[in-house]
């Protein structure tokens, strides 16, 4: 059907849906009609990036006006901002996977309440790579954690739950082309390792705490490297995660994800 | 000495430190002048709430002025937000052990860069409280994970690395004290359960998963309350393993910090 599913049995007997940190409700808002003709939603770290990107597709959408008075759909909180132009979403995450996560759970919400169809969802944003060109773009066609293994460890009450961290093939694919389009816009396929520290994680010798040698900061990016990770950052794996569980994936050759 | 410490060899040789996401530096910045006086740091995780605290003891400090313009210090970046009124600095973390765990390091290098001596960290902030009178303080005096084992697992390069995340017991006692002397301010010390995930890890029905039942979530939280638990939040392991490892506790009495 290409509708966003939620796998919550509670959710149904609730009255009322209130997504906390998005500053939005399911009485407080008309949902379906603020949001459901959303067809791709992008979302990245910084919110003043995730403004100039809504400004951007305002432009290149030619919608009316110069987009420059976008306005904030959550400016009742500033845990996340969020923009819209045309049939785009544009959202942002902060940093790490517990910010991403607490935005998504919401997010995917939004998008089930709203009745939404065929989303595609794209998480934008800069990373550090791994042997590549500085400048290039890494689409991800697998999120995998920092022993290279595509899975997402969920700790769920006190249990450890294991996911998979598959991203949509095809779009991969097709954003790859359309990367070739474009004169000079160097593009690859391949994995990103996702971390949950900048630095001790992402093997940096500038934090407050290092108790590596750079020798063994290299070994072991060069493992990474051998494994295919092309590019780091600290969100992938639970984006891919929660997306493919709620069927932003599959489902519909259209409701897919991809990590740009 | 009261200084705050860095463990990491490789700092010394670098000929400048950019704190990226504080968009200071040691080049750009003389952080001695900016920041040598600074003898409290206040850490939250919204930008609105840690503008408001600085406003709020610039007025309790009775310092020139009405606070009311006080200049953001990391204006050049939208990761975090920082205030300061006197000697007391107030800083926002977002959401999350991997983005406070960014902020701690760089604030960690910038204390030392500056040379600041008995500085005193509080984290403050929201927390879902567990079996108390709601509005109650919980003053923390052991952060434990989602199996409430004073403990926290780092991730550095591929291993796992485990540390302590005892706090202040002092100051925890000192700070009840203060609360005494306020009338009608319910406040407790007990230990703060530190979560990876808003909804699944903090037993909440209202996620876009839920995999477990009401009673399921209810005996997990009692299990939590009897083993001390007396909040929920999602960053206090990691404040207190890095604070406790960079010299911010026991090597001077006041320098020293706790979890509000």
């Amino acid at each position: 059907s290409g509708l966003v599913h939620i796998k919550n049995p509670h959710l149904d007997s609730m009255e009322e849906d209130v997504l906390y940190h998005l500053d939005l409700g399911t009485k407080t808002h008309n949902l379906p009609a603020m949001f459901g003709d959303i067809k791709f939603v992008c979302v990245g770290g910084s919110p003043n990036r995730m403004r100039a990107f809504a400004q951007f597709m305002h432009k290149e959408l030619g919608l009316a006006g110069d987009g420059e008075d976008l306005a904030d759909i959550c400016a009742g909180t500033d845990r996340y901002a969020m923009y819209r132009a045309g049939p785009v979403l544009s959202i942002s995450h902060g940093m790490g996977i517990p910010s991403i996560s607490i935005m998504l759970h919401e997010l995917i919400k939004l998008l089930h309440h709203a009745k939404c169809r065929d989303v595609t969802i794209i998480r934008i944003g800069t990373s550090g790579g791994l042997g590549i060109e500085a400048g290039s773009v890494v689409i991800t066609d697998m999120a995998v954690d920092s022993s290279f293994k595509p899975r997402f460890e969920q700790v769920v009450l006190d249990d450890v739950v294991v996911r998979s961290t598959e991203l949509d093939k095809d779009l991969a694919e097709e954003l790859l082309a359309c990367s070739k389009e474009i004169p000079d816009f160097p593009t690859l396929i391949g994995h990103t390792m996702c971390t949950y520290d900048f630095y001790e994680g992402n093997g940096r010798l500038d934090g407050a705490l290092c108790s590596f040698s750079s020798e063994k900061k290299l070994q072991y990016l060069r493992r990474a490297y051998d494994a295919g990770v092309r590019n780091i950052e600290m969100e992938s794996t639970a984006f891919a995660a929660l997306c493919g569980l709620c069927g932003l994936k599959g489902e519909s050759s259209r409701g897919r994800f991809c990590l740009l």
